[in-house]
């Protein structure tokens, strides 16, 4: 975590986490990871929403200076970075969640979205540990 | 709700509830009236964030068009107004908790937000009884 001299407005935890993580884009793409295992650039930009390359480098940039993304080689492409989620960014599977959770309540959701939101209302901790579980799998594999 | 045509980005259920109360602003004052209890726009105003008068009553009136508060007169000074959480505002608690809680691992509080993200943590429904108790004393008396 990048404890740098960062002015924050006060010392809430809602601020201190919003800082961190409450900008759009910057969920978008933890989104990403947390939910379908992204991890190179070219990924990202896939994603429906079509986010920026400029948005995208500097979310990147941020998430590995906050200390919630780790950077490597992509063995397969030396050229370019593996972006793998930290503990700290892991931890964040309960916000997303919950934004979900509530979400559901008031928009129409997909077949898939409409799964996964019953999955993590009725099986919260299985979902995590599944992704825990993937995570470890990738961090070994790399 | 408003269900007006507000174009998303996408259908994602994460893009949804950003739309509506991932602005930090947004979200500053979602805490004060959840946390805090706060009803007025003076009481927002004395946050120690500082929140400047423009934005408020630009996210006073976004949340009231989402449907998340309900605004009405003051009984107390007719020509002030009363901001009241909706359920769909109520029901944001566990977004708002989850954040705290992640926070908390990495941030320092002081004393007064430690004990409250200790009960987040041992005791959240009993937290959330009560803020919803307060919410429905305070409609009945209006």
């Amino acid at each position: 975590m990048s404890k740098t001299a960062k002015k924050r407005l006060s010392n809430c935890a809602v601020v201190y986490g919003l800082d961190i993580f409450g900008d759009r884009w910057t969920m978008l793409v933890l989104r990403d990871m947390i939910l379908h295992g992204k991890r190179r650039y070219g990924e990202f930009l896939e994603s429906e929403e079509g986010i920026a390359t400029n948005i995208l480098a500097d979310r990147l940039k941020r998430l590995a200076a906050e200390g919630l993304v780790t950077v490597s080689r992509d063995p397969d492409n030396r050229r370019s970075n593996i972006y793998t989620l930290t503990e700290e960014g892991l931890s964040l599977m309960p916000v997303l969640f919950e934004i979900m959770n509530w979400s559901a309540n008031y928009c129409e959701l997909n077949e898939r979205r409409t799964l996964l939101v019953k999955r993590i209302r009725e099986d919260r901790e299985g979902l995590m540990a599944e992704i825990r579980a993937r995570e470890a799998a990738l961090r070994n594999a790399a």
